[in-house]
């Protein structure tokens, strides 16, 4: 393995700079050129490609989004997109590629592994959606970002005795909206994997009232109905004035936290180790706190499992 | 003057607990009692009073939010409801009363000061909509709360290439949106004091893009439009991804800066300063970086003035 | 179990809060009345309790500090000082402990535990010196405090091309040290678990500067040798200006992160479990992802291992 | 005016890249080419010089540090330096310059100006130590960092019952303490300007103790004493634990507040302006809220006054 290349795909998540960092100082600690290909399999279609140094990466470990930039490619997903990018990466020299993103971007690694470019992907995004690894990079940092605008709702939800729903992100992945919901000590939690009830959820808003509380949170995933129809059913229903906010892509940016600086950190330079070895086609994740690797499809396949008990901790520490 | 009362009304604000602290302290320093008043004129009207000693405000000047809460309250706008709140004030033998609020609840601190009760107004509002003061409390914290959210939207949009619509609160009043601008480094900026032109708007965005900018950040003061209309229509007109974001409920809440806590400390002392010198029915406020005091129907009559310098400054320093 | 107690000891910890609310909702929700004991093991001796109910602990989670306070207590260490405590149980009807603290105060519930009262130690310290948990409340924060600070003192310090020195607990055991340099892209870490030559350290800083770096960062953990002398030396050696901050008691406090909240709640819970369940002596801990709870002295008896590897790793990512 | 230069000079201060920015941006925008010297006079004395477009200015206004960096430079102070200097510039064809820093910046600023190279300063630094301006770029951004370390030691001093002696910048100046100290809550504030006592700074300790305060803060400006000696002092007279925390060097860091971007903006621009209208050897302030020049030898041959009102306010409101 004389190159290799790395790029980020899919949507951006804070940590992948961190991961982009390791990737080259690895390779190039062990005598490996890198390549960074710019906006994803767009710029391997289109060979926007350039080496990279260790300064290349100098100064970038603390920053959010992704110094390749990232993108979503469609000609990548045809035959014909595949041909162009395999004719870029002979013609640069690259043996090994690096991805960092989703499953989408997953697949694609996984094509052009069969293809016989050695791929390994990382998995890089907010929603912690992939069922094989207990966390992807950018998942912690997103809680805490959430958990940042929890805290100033709750400030002047409290001064009005107001009830709010925050809708998080998380396609189709109610993680964020679990997690989040739990250390912002949410009263009502609605997830994908969970039918909700909102008579049951007006009713909590009502006894914690009369109990006292000045103010209640009700965590919402994306995707499940309509967030300011909810509070219009909700304040209905209890008389209880209710505040929407929607957080949207703020959740995606910021300096990555310590927990995804030190996973991307980790993973990058696992990616880069597995190449050595001669692996290919290998997703990289975190299990049981040890990282650990395997094959794309097989990790694609895994269902993703909702921590049940969880959830029902969330319902008895907002009692 | 042996006992006054201090309330919070209408939308809340960092920097009132601030303020509540200053002038409990400030009183009780000067061998004045001090009864706070819950939730605005609301707990005037209900006897919701409770005396205040040196702990009550401890460890709050750094807390967003109202310990006081607040609340708007029809009822003190009609004749029948002041009658009921000048009753309790008797009660309560409360012969000052300072009033943190906006517009509204000054108005309602002129019409006590009528009926005999010397009142003072502390202005706290986000919006920095009172044209008397160059500034209001909590409206430094709240450019700051949008700017921490305009980093974050960058990070996501460089690495995508995108442009951003951001919308901020302000009421009419476009002063979070032109100095969260500014200081944000927005290309655009919407407020309702200036018309705007979507063309120009976007033959920005397109000139920015053909430089190499990797992003684009349109603030817009709400209630101009609707936010993802605009976003469509760029997007139409431009070819570039735009997304929107609604800031909301978080721009009311965190810790107060250092400049509110300031403000806040300074006017919470002024006003009791004021109502031992036997005043009432001044609003304070700070002009040319001095704390003033002037009549409260003068004071709400007067014009808000748009700052078309700064406006001018934000289009060229984002050439 | 009828009742219960809970109480903080030693150095506090961001979470303890978290932890604290978990427990009280956790054994209300079982029909178990709990009793808040003040300043750690004093309060125990001097009946410093007071019954909790659910509103005790609401609108602390996002708080850092304890409220129970806490203290280091030397009376507690004789026997007649537990004595006292063994009789103040019994006169408020306690059976159960729940201790969230250090290695001190473990020690302490072991010997409660062995005269007769159910107890449970949750792990509650930044300094994440416990070896047989992977992680203790408080650490991931106090990882993200000092990343805070890192990222400030990196922009000063690329503005003057100068070497940095930045000391951070750890009492004995350097993984504040090592994971915040990790994440901070330290370029040297020293640690007390790991010999250092101070020549390697400098000739990496002039490498450094040759190669264009603009600043370098030095992590160091508390106790090896004195930060200021150390300084110097750098700066004789290599004739680069070297700074020194300690940061100090700044990183116990703050908002907890959502990893320390979420760590904090799932522990307290399972504490309250543990009580019902009739455990006694034991410490909760997670290992590999996963609650585990183990005798106390066990507990405190395995030996913390220091990750080499993550050391190793940090030299290859900072060359 | 067809080309002119910008500097940063002396100890950097966020806000810095916003003001530079603002000078790039606005030149451009006029025609006029501008050059950017790197470290401050020693770039000017070496010709390290490069010229900017509207692109070395981008996604700069929020960061800390100075992209221009800057030093101290000994050589400029000399004769001969100076003379190098004028050459240099002379090649270069800058014909303005505009100069960020503080007192030393200037007085190097006002001597290029006796040589006829147009100068014009901009106060950039944290200590907000000149006099003929209200506020620097950077002292707002100061001020909010010393408040979120104040914040983080209050958790953990509430937690143990401690007193805290924090010792901030200030240079002879004791604003950072004093205005630090009022937002802060601090007990007592210890400034250059004024003497204190230290028995009643314990007196005062200790009757919070009494009144149930659980955590006292003292503000201790830099260069008064030293710091420990000052804790022990304190603690044995007053048996309280006294905690000592240096904040240094993380003080000159950090994103710049909305504040400070809005302040250096404008100041950026009109130094531009100045130039186009050909002043020279002037120092822009803001004064009264309003943007001022003058001449630098008599803005520096003016005496800071150290607000005494607010000093006597903090007292007030720390009782």
């Amino acid at each position: 393995m004389k190159t290799i290349g790395v790029l980020t795909s899919g949507g951006d998540a804070p940590g992948m700079n961190a991961a982009i960092r390791a990737v080259v100082r690895t390779a190039i600690y062990n005598g490996i050129k890198v390549m960074g290909i710019q906006q994803g399999y767009n710029g391997l279609i289109n060979g926007n490609i350039k080496e990279m140094d260790l300064s290349s990466v100098g100064d970038i470990i603390h920053r959010g989004g992704t110094i390749l930039r990232t993108a979503r490619c469609e000609e990548f997903k045809t035959e014909e997109g595949r041909q162009k990018a395999l004719t870029v990466l002979k013609v640069f020299g690259i043996e090994g590629l690096v991805v960092i993103g989703g499953d989408g971007s997953f697949q694609g690694a996984q094509k052009l592994s069969h293809a016989g470019i050695k791929t390994i992907g990382i998995p890089g995004t907010i929603d912690n959606d992939l069922a094989y690894t207990d966390y992807t990079i950018g998942f912690d940092t997103a809680l805490n970002t959430v958990l940042d605008s929890v805290s100033k709702i709750r400030d002047t939800s409290a001064s009005h005795g107001r009830a709010n729903i925050i809708e998080v992100m998380g396609r189709h992945c109610g993680d964020i909206a679990l997690y989040s919901g739990l250390a912002g000590g949410a009263e009502s939690i609605i997830v994908p994997e969970e039918d909700f009830d909102i008579d049951s959820i007006c009713k909590k808003l009502i006894q914690g009232k009369n109990r006292g509380k000045l103010h209640s949170i009700i965590m919402l995933a994306e995707g499940i109905g309509n967030a300011f129809e909810l509070g219009k059913e909700i304040e209905e229903k209890t008389g209880i004035e209710t505040r929407v906010t929607i957080l949207g892509h703020v959740q995606r940016g910021g300096s990555p936290t310590a927990f995804d600086r030190i996973l991307a950190s980790r993973m990058g330079a696992r990616a880069v180790e597995l190449l050595i070895e001669g692996k290919s086609g290998r997703a990289i994740g975190i299990r049981n706190n040890k990282l650990v690797d395997m094959d794309i499809d097989e990790a694609l396949e895994m269902e993703k499992k909702f921590d049940k008990d969880i959830y029902e901790l969330t319902k008895i520490l907002s009692i």
